[in-house]
């Protein structure tokens, strides 16, 4: 393609042992190429493009230096491993990102050798590493572990547990912070005011001095064998007395844009290193592309765009996103009720509440990448007398689910769980999915559970979370756009526990949860053309369940097809359970409860994985048929 | 009685207010006796004793300085609650800690308002308090948010997240750092050979100076207004750049057990602190019973005892406890498979990972209170080679989730996760009971989830998971004493998703799940009386179930009644699911799924519990008639 950057050196390059034979020089050029391969591939794909350009030369000098894959590089979140990817022999697909069928925009086991360990969710790579590390000591078949670690994933707790055990341990483990003051929003929290300092003491000149130093030493060093690394670092280190603290040698800050640092580091590191090292490099997310350099995210996540103008292609939108309708909601009914507050973990724009906090800065809390601190945070504020919304995607809840357990749920504390991203979520796959929400939350005892089968239902929602002050209650809602409904000016808060039907018919019952609801009406109207009467009804909460509408539908129908976003042992089980437990199954009950396959499912377009996950309305039509003992030939025929 | 000590002033008091007016001498006493009384009441109701006896001075004295209940003390665990109930109007009821209709051994919202909020699980009290701190800053009526917090809990990722939001907002909150270098355990971890550190540079000598100079700066301190008590904590400290670094003043370490010292510290504070201060308390666990502070654990938890002797009364063992079959399953394991290893989050004891660790103590691995790093440590060891066993309680897994979806689960690892305490738990109450794991990890897809029936079971299902190489398997197990059955030498592997008919019979059939058997097994020779001829069927899997044993159970009985020790969407589900999918549902099942109920189950003996939770043999008669449409009046009268 013309359009494609002119990339000499990077075409000469299968696998990473291909550059180990570059001069210095050449693995500058190669970051340079790099980059724009890599800017040129996401114009095409859309997808995670400032933080892969912070770590385009740090991702040309680990492959350079260290022996991947033996040695196991390990990618936080790694959002940032597109350059990493086309380095390591997936250049061929790289247009293929976040696409059905290709390239996952994470880091991948079953994708590839160079990527040993899988990532998505944030700060799990040091424990990781320390695993692979622990194997080593244990003679297993691997070489170095180097964990790449942003400093918003350090705002975690997980990665302060591992960075301590690690300390602990003392074994020979890489760390590598790189520290581009940001996560995806701008970094909060105290430890990343330590790390600001920490470069604000002294930049990179006294650095820059000690790493040709190291250079000068390097021969020197091989010859006298057991003089410790540490020594070496000392010198190297302008502050860092925290990670020092933990049991690392903490070497930096420098600058991770310039190989004439990092390669040196690096070298001396896999000479020398023989305990926990802890290199800090500072990066600039979306280095080198203006366009993202500019964006206030820094390129975070970008649609398809125009290489030349950074201009992004959007599809334009037929009605407000779900998360958009949330963060309205909530700023509307916080005008009227000063007990509101709102909490993300560091998620502000995917939840919303950037724009939460530009209405109610001081109502707004970003505590950090730190979902177990975010809920029992939101505890306490509910003890206090407040009423807490901890908005929250569900896979990430996940990350705070003993404290739902132990100190919301336990304690009956009214914690209000703004679950976005519930459902399949297309592009970012399996490792975001919100499958489990319903599962998990539904069988802690007194938790309430919403789910939105449109963006006025969630404005509904957010007024019956504010109401609801008796103790823990959740609503969950899909990604992306509403399905354009007429919006309320305000929500009217719905009575907790009663579903409505949809649609009123006699043979067939469609019960949904969620947006699933379009389909079963979808469902219904094919069923109604084979002549068979179709209820639809939108059940709106899992928990409590709506037990005279569950159990009428059930008794007034030959047949009965529950259909969610969400795994077994959810609200299908739930509808089972009380049937079940009524004895409504003792006589027969023709019922499909449709849910989640017991499988992950890969990127794609939503309504694909949807398709994949037999949750779309072909699917429902023939699980009603298959209730009735009919196939959908048979059915086609009579009609 | 008799045997009670003498305690004049502690018989003056009925809530904190009454000791407010105390001398400082007085107060002193007042600790003395309150240590006595404590040793007393835990010598008759067995239960936390260590913890508590290191806090006797840091309960009176936080009691006398700050204005509780407004102002909001947060016990973290609060095992150490012991002395602060009896001071708090609760010492009619001490002697029914842990006890069925007792007070809870844990701090409880609903026990007392000197309780502002409950703990069990570690680590969530400066979350909590930071909460209350924030809705006192919107208005809410509170006072001061103090939080107590041992040094274990340190290690936890949960309190570091708190700390750094905590720093970052700024706000007036007092974190007590009780450090008795113990957990449950010795500590590990670098952060504990950081406070260590701390107090060997500088023990108290220096800071006994500073305190008496904080006394005597007091009424200027009044006077002055404004003046920032950072200045006067800088005198005071000799140590504790890393919290300073997070934004905290740091004051210490001093002697917890000094009156001398808290006092003045803790008013200085009171009347000064502007900010987010941590005071860090150097305490012995178990400090003033001998029997306790000679003990390893130094007495953290303990039966009935003597008080003179500290013999405890511990009722002889019928059969080994599952935690030692496991460990010791476990050990002949390892003995055979050098790939093998264990982890534990702190527990060492608890899970029998002490006995693990001194045969094989380089593959037993301490990571601390820090659940989300053991879970992806192990996953990484699993992505390296090992065969790594997490050994956990069943409630604390809650606190490494979205590691076991993420890290485990998607990339389908074989990490082993041993799930002790599993279903009801006893003395320990709602927030240590194992209900959910069976619900939280069947969802997940390709999980392998297995419930040991009796101890020989438990030693099978062990070696099941050593062999079990591809993908992630659990096995839970119940908390105390295997039934007494007859021990195989070593375990031999089950096959994955095959359960086993324990008792045939031709109309009803009971399938269990977990150690529940026995009871369904009185179940059963209860229904034979009644002349109704019952088959009792052990499922094992959870996951995969045995769908032939389900669906040939649904089919050759005319009722099928599920039994487990868990709650909704477990495996009561998974069979209903398989059913009404299969078409087994279409013409009729007399199908009654047994779960936990939908409430939190106070501490009691576990038999009693499991009557509450109507889990027991008469439970399960009463539903097998009910299902036949019976009720044991019909069926006595026809037996």
């Amino acid at each position: 393609m013309s359009d494609r950057p002119q990339t000499p050196l990077l075409d000469l390059v299968n696998d990473p042992a291909d550059i180990r034979g570059f001069s210095d020089a050449q693995l500058e050029r190669l970051a340079d190429e790099l980059r724009q391969e890599t800017i040129s591939a996401v114009s095409v794909t859309g997808g995670h493009l400032g933080a892969g350009l912070g770590v385009v030369e740090l991702t040309v000098a680990i492959h350079a230096v260290f022996d991947t894959p033996r040695d196991k590089l390990i990618w936080d979140v790694s959002h940032q491993c597109y350059p990493h990817k086309i380095l390591t022999g997936r250049r061929d697909r790289i247009r293929t990102l976040r696409q059905g069928g290709g390239l996952s925009g994470f880091t991948k086991r079953s994708e590839s050798a160079y990527d040993p360990f899988g990532a998505a969710h944030s700060s799990t790579s040091i424990s990781a590493a320390l695993g692979f590390a622990m194997g080593r000591e244990f003679g297993c078949d691997t070489g170095d572990a180097i964990a790449v670690i942003g400093d918003g994933a350090l705002s975690a707790g997980m990665a302060y547990e591992a960075l301590n055990n690690a300390g602990h341990l003392g074994k020979r483990l890489i760390v590598i912070l790189n520290d581009n003051e940001m996560s995806i929003a701008p970094p909060v929290g105290a430890m990343s005011s330590y790390l600001s300092r920490l470069y604000a003491q002294k930049p990179f000149q006294d650095f820059k001095a000690a790493a040709k130093q190291m250079l000068s030493y390097m021969p020197e060093v091989f010859r006298e064998g057991a003089h410790r690394a540490e020594q070496l670092f000392k010198g190297a280190t302008v502050g860092g007395t925290l990670f020092e603290e933990l049991g690392f040698d903490y070497i930096g800050p420098i600058d991770g844009h310039d190989m004439s640092q990092l390669l040196p580091v690096l070298r001396t590191v896999k000479a020398r290193a023989d305990g926990p090292v802890l290199i800090h490099a500072i990066t600039r997310k979306g280095k080198g592309y203006g366009p993202a350099e500019e964006a206030a995210d820094k390129g975070h996540a970008t649609a398809k765009f125009d290489v030349v103008t950074g201009k992004q292609s959007k599809p334009p939108a037929n009605a407000p996103s779900y998360t958009k309708v949330f963060a309205e909601s909530l700023v509307a009914e916080s005008n009227d009720d000063p007990r509101i507050v709102a909490i993300t973990a560091a998620m502000p724009s995917g939840t919303g509440l950037d724009h939460y906090g530009k209405m109610h800065p001081d109502r707004c809390f970003d505590v950090g990448i730190a979902e177990q601190h975010a809920v029992t945070f939101g505890a306490g504020l509910a003890a206090a007398g407040m009423k807490p919304f901890v908005a929250i995607y569900s896979t990430f809840l996940q990350r705070g689910y003993d404290q739902v357990v132990h100190d919301v749920s336990i304690q009956g504390l009214p914690v209000r769980f703004a679950l976005d991203r519930a459902g399949l979520v297309g592009s970012d796959g399996a490792t975001h999915a919100g499958s489990f929400d319903i599962a998990y939350l539904g069988c802690l005892p007194g938790m309430v559970i919403m789910a939105a089968a449109d963006e006025a239902e969630l404005r509904h929602m957010v007024r019956t979370a504010v109401e609801y002050d008796e103790g823990p209650i959740a609503f969950r809602f899909a990604r992306g756009e509403g399905v354009g409904v007429e919006m309320p000016e305000r929500g009217e808060a719905l009575e907790i526990g009663r579903g409505r039907v949809v649609r009123e018919g006699t043979k067939i019952a469609l019960l949904s949860l969620g947006t699933r609801l379009g389909e079963c009406l979808k469902a219904a109207e094919e069923l109604e053309a084979m002549g068979l009467s179709t209820t639809v009804a939108d059940a709106r909460f899992a928990k409590p369940l709506d037990r005279d509408l569950v159990l009428r539908l059930a008794r007034e129908h030959e047949a009965l097809v529950t259909v969610e976003e969400g795994s077994v042992g959810g609200f299908g089980s739930f509808v089972l359970q009380l049937l079940a437990t009524e004895g409504a199954l003792d006589q027969g009950c023709r019922i499909r409860p449709m849910v989640l396959p017991d499988v992950y499912i890969d990127q794609d377009k939503p309504a694909a994985m949807y398709d994949r996950a037999g949750l779309n309305a072909p699917h429902i039509v023939a699980q009603a048929l298959a209730a009735l003992g009919q196939s959908t030939g048979d059915a086609a025929a009579r009609a």
